[in-house]
């Protein structure tokens, strides 16, 4: 089946395709040839090979977003100057693609003071404008690097990154914390955690061998560490980001399991917390961005 | 050159051997066969591998410190649980040797409340101690796993460990922070950092992404951004630790780099604090043990 266009998320870690009608998905591909896995040169070979039964003799528009625009991506995305619109610039050709794709990546966003930048974000931003124009608030986005972003008219104002994601995964999978961490889960043990080091975030490094010792001690289930080395990191970021959180207007943007643990970690403390699809507005901010390349093609 | 006994300090990625006469090193060798790289059966062929030249007809006493005592080591050596002297109990005898050895693994030390262990730095506190008999206040051991320890009349009151050494191999080593981090140093970069976290330890979690951004963003060189991450990870340390080091007699056990940074950080924060070297400290907690070997022959 052919595409009308075709929506691409393109991270660190995994490739997202989707085949769109207007803003309707008829089919959906992934593979695991994220950033870290695709060297230069072979990004239009990665991409082909999951969209190709999407094409046609005539060019479809192929939209993407994520570290795909960095500088060793497809092509470079120049980052956009915050404050500014999730998506103010227009995306950028990829120059010399195979005749059956005209191929777009959407510019990420940087901040001076502090230091810091986005690319991805920005487009799932966009999505969630594009169906509330007027909100004025946080945005939480949870993932591998979780994003506290700012907004106010329509603006991202500034914007903060935390490594939790990773960090939970290094600790987990390749530290000492490995022999003692395990699957499952436990909602009071992540509870006692997010509060400890949100109140005292000196603690985070004052428990996480104690995960350890808990278990060549006392056998502790490895379910509890988990919560409780989750708990441990979260709070810690929520202690970080108490500006951004505390009495503002907050939504998470997510689907999966980490998003919830935001947000029980946020509603916990007290806030009320929206929650939104990280899929449906990062289809949202890409078919945006489309229409940009439309209007000055 | 026959020794008269072998200390041997077996960590999880070393392994540390000296040919000994009385108290007095005539060799030593080393080798990469940690806990981490042997299989339980692989202990005596590791180490003979190395000190087989020390050996001759009648029975050489090998005293062992560290991770080899665990339940996965060469033999179980049972923590003592504190308050306890730093080697309390009698070292564990080696079941079935090479009869050319007699060997002894140190018991390490357990604490219920917070859960914690420790295998290796009991043996160096004792050698500490038999060199200053009277010394009460808190030492603190740098390494993969820091520790600090109350010490009073002769005995390890409580301790606490750290992952602030494996922290930052990970984060420098495994994370996006690998692209950024260097090497190198520069100490006013090291101090901006631990005053930073020591005197708001949530900034740690704030900071971390930001090492990689200032150098998307502005190209910071990536000696500066090591002595960040050592320098916010090692603040966050002393912020937990604050009830330790603040006010206390004090001293840093170790001879490598990672002494001097703390004790760096340390006296920036007005502290007094002593040094004392590692490898002095462990042969003279193993030459202690070795005695309690004799009495009970």
């Amino acid at each position: 089946m052919k595409a009308e266009w075709i929506a691409v998320d393109w991270g660190t870690s995994h490739l997202r395709a989707w085949a769109m009608q207007g803003d309707r998905v008829v089919d959906r591909a992934q593979s695991d040839q994220g950033m870290s896995r695709v060297a230069k040169g072979g990004f239009q070979t990665a991409l082909l090979s999951i969209v190709d039964r999407w094409l046609g003799d005539s060019p479809v528009d192929v939209i993407a977003c994520g570290m795909v625009g960095a500088r060793q991506g497809w092509v470079e995305a120049p980052y956009a100057a915050v404050p500014s619109e999730p998506v103010a610039n227009v995306p950028v050709r990829v120059p010399g693609t195979d005749p059956r794709i005209r191929a777009f990546v959407v510019p990420g966003l940087k901040q001076t003071t502090p230091p810091d930048v986005m690319r991805g974000e920005e487009t799932q931003i966009a999505g969630f404008l594009a169906a509330q124009p007027n909100w004025d608030g946080v945005l939480c986005l949870p993932g591998t690097h979780t994003k506290w972003v700012q907004l106010s008219a329509g603006e991202v104002v500034s914007f903060r990154t935390f490594m939790t994601g990773e960090m939970f995964e290094l600790l987990r999978g390749q530290s000492v914390l490995r022999h003692s961490v395990g699957q499952g889960w436990d909602d009071a043990a992540f509870s006692e955690a997010v509060a400890d080091t949100l109140s005292k975030p000196e603690n985070l490094a004052g428990r996480l061998f104690g995960l350890r010792a808990a278990d060549l001690l006392q056998g502790q289930d490895g379910a509890v560490a988990r919560a409780q080395l989750s708990g441990l990191l979260i709070g810690a970021e929520l202690a970080a980001t108490r500006a951004y959180w505390l009495g503002q207007q907050l939504a998470v943007i997510g689907a999966d399991q980490v998003a919830n643990i935001y947000a029980q970690a946020l509603q916990q403390q007290g806030a009320f917390v929206e929650t939104a699809d990280a899929t449906e507005v990062t289809l949202a901010g890409l078919a945006l961005a489309r229409n940009l390349t439309r209007q000055t093609a």
